[in-house]
């Protein structure tokens, strides 16, 4: 089971690594630039929920696996970006595989260490969407998944709440419900992305008063 | 005592929650982006204070409450925006007590941390006006806090400085003393609204060679 | 050795808090906001090494030595400013001399925590950059340090690099190596900014494809 985990781990980890870099190359970062965007948007959502539980230092520190995956993805990024720009499909897939899998080992994790239900959910969501996050702000630009737009977080949410539930139910086994989780994130993504679903904002609420104006 | 201050706890984390949802509002962000802002204005401040002093999970990790009495504040504030901007005097004056609150609670907790008297004043106002700074950033602003205006950071660290005297004096209770600092942050920031007081800018100075021009 | 470190360190801390001051005269913040961003600049990435470590209250809050000297700093930009802009080649060189202290002393503090020597000198690099990313990100601009320009993290960088490989070859003591790699970040410095050096972008990469073009 540990070295699957640590294979699946990693593989989100370069993808988000991957998300990092392309951001980096956009915005005209040199190389060590683009580096540090791809190990912030492949470990940072982790990283800062390792923190919060005081697990230091976090796991994405405890072995050299992680940086170095980040590293040869911005690496690759920086050299090929015209041809990873061509990848689009294959990326969104292979991120929202990575969203779901962060999802629910982080909610699991903040189970492990005794977290509410709740907080624990939220957690795992922000495994998930912190990389992100951190990311935009580097490049000084309003967090994606802020903005209006297809569902990311919430499936990130309904992931991590599949593993809540089956914690709820005190299920003997994590494994079924963290599969479960991270297929159902998995497959909201793609759905939400191909009809185009999203979350409403503020302005779409209509008021009385606004439509007698 | 622990359940009329969890009351205030949570009232501070509702006000500060609402400001944070407003932004979110404000900035066009959906209703998962004004959640986010609601949580992060409402407990970032005492998040960031509870990591740097080691005091992991943070209080507002620790429990359901938090999290709730923030998503409450910011669905309130989605559907009722319009409704809410007119409440401003009201929330000003929430704001400023929650300010209060937070300051000299969050300086006393870094006092019972063993943290230099100078120190906790500092991480005091912090777990104050924290929330804020990160609601700003996550919109891509300046913090409030940073630029021009009234008194804010200066009244919570005012109240702050109150908490720390006490435990210099090795006053018996702590109690009077965190009265008296959130009141005098409360009226602080009052008085500074309603007299237009504000910190100087460099520009302020004025330096001979530069009058001679 | 401990009184030498110290000052060393203060030093450090009192430059880094010079460029965070006059970041906040440049961008009109108020003096509270300069003396934010001057502790900032400061000591944030030291805070943020020590987060990760567990090392908490970090080094710089553990007692009002880092603080003290921060906000002097400040006021002392805050007040002479026109002067220190005069002032641009000591500051360059006292920065160039904070950098390679501050990211020797982080790697070894990360070494002497047990992690792996890539993430310690990494960790050694965050410690020398951290406070400058962050002082950025308050005014609202992409990090210096990610944008082309003159060689400064990977100078960080090589400097920690030397401290590791003392660690590697296990040698006696830390300090000759810690002494060569502050020596090797400096020089790496001086000779980037005279000579003009930098570090590539993607778009410095040229494709045949491109060519053709």
């Amino acid at each position: 089971m540990g070295l699957v985990w640590l294979t699946l781990d990693l593989a989100g980890t370069a993808v988000f690594a991957i998300s990092g870099a392309a951001a980096g190359v956009k915005h005209r970062l040199d190389v060590f630039g683009v580096a540090v965007l791809a190990f912030v948007a492949g470990n940072a959502g982790g990283m800062i929920r390792d923190v919060l539980l005081g697990a230091t230092p976090p796991a994405a520190l405890s072995g050299w696996h992680h940086v170095t995956v980040s590293l040869v993805a911005a690496l690759l990024t920086f050299v090929w970006h015209p041809r990873i720009e061509r990848l689009r499909t294959p990326i969104l897939l292979f991120d929202a595989a990575g969203l779901g899998l962060f999802a629910v080992s982080g909610t699991q994790k903040a189970l492990a260490y005794g977290l509410d239900p709740l907080v624990a959910a939220i957690l795992g969501m922000l495994s998930g969407i912190g990389g992100g996050v951190l990311r935009d702000l580097l490049v000084n630009e309003i967090p994606t998944v802020l903005r209006r737009g297809e569902l990311y977080a919430v499936a990130a949410f309904a992931g991590a709440a599949v593993v809540v539930a089956g914690h709820w139910l005190q299920l003997p086994s994590s494994v079924p419900t963290m599969i479960g989780g991270a297929v159902l994130c998995f497959g909201l993504r793609l759905v939400s992305i191909r009809r185009g679903w999203s979350l409403p904002t503020a302005e779409d609420i209509e008021w009385p008063s606004q439509k007698q104006r």
